[in-house]
């Protein structure tokens, strides 16, 4: 069944989505920043078929995720480099990381984030750059922003309406 | 094509990408986290044939992200309502409003989160719960968990030797 395209859809999380096009390419980027460059290295890692992995690869390239650049002349070989907008990606795989260690690693954690200088483990939450303030579902809510279309701001505002208010 | 399966893998990354299942589930929590709660509403919303929604609200129940409850005997009718496994997940869908935000929102940004009292907007960033540390690619790196099997060790290890260095 062919999904639907999220893509004309206004939302960002919808369009990131349609971007990023189906878990494969999340475990391409997440085996990207882990430093895996080359066809034969994400092949191994992930045990995808080739012509699956041809086609994520070819995708995350279009959407300029991945750059494609030829490491050797005799014969010609490629390999796949994050871009500034594919390494802007690595708050959602730590996000998916913290979630998958808090609820579905009951035998233990098996991959763990550590400050790469005091090795101290990691517990990663979002905060606001400038306030530093966590962000919660009662310490912050979503608004229609200067181009939102009439469904957006019918959604968002129905949303506010439902919101758990926050205790005075 | 039927996906592989990703919930045999031990990377919580991939574990929790099978849990969610697919690109209909994360936005059935983004409306759940806006206050949806009816099938109706999701319908109308997401704009979903109503056998898909009905498959991916069970999936989500199941997964133990949403729960049904019947808030009317006669007709009987049900609604879902996150769980805290399933609230626990809003991170991810900050991080991807976030991303997208940045990038796939070329005429302007329609959705924005911000402060519940200031109103000031928010720009999320991960930071360490404890050092308040912003998470960067240098600042911090993955290391195998005490239940890391030898797979994950070595893919972990092959991710330390390529990470870009810290400058000294």
């Amino acid at each position: 069944m062919k999904r639907k395209s999220f893509g004309n859809m206004q939302c960002p999380v919808a369009r990131s989505l349609e971007l990023v096009g189906e878990w494969w390419s999340i475990l391409i980027l997440r085996d990207a920043m882990h430093g895996l460059t080359r066809f034969d290295e994400f092949e191994k890692s992930l045990e995808i078929a080739p012509n699956m992995l041809t086609r994520r690869l070819t995708s995350l390239v279009s959407s300029g995720l991945l750059e494609r650049k030829k490491y050797q002349d005799h014969p010609p070989r490629y390999e796949y480099i994050l871009t500034k907008k594919g390494k802007d990606f690595r708050p959602v795989l730590v996000s998916l990381l913290a979630w998958g260690n808090q609820y579905l690693a009951p035998e233990g954690k098996s991959v763990l984030l550590v400050d790469s200088q005091s090795e101290t483990i990691i517990d990663p939450i979002l905060v606001d750059r400038n306030s530093k303030k966590p962000l919660t579902r009662i310490s912050s809510r979503f608004v229609p922003g200067p181009k939102a279309n009439k469904e957006t701001i019918a959604r968002i505002n129905f949303a506010n309406e439902r919101k758990p208010k926050k205790i005075k």
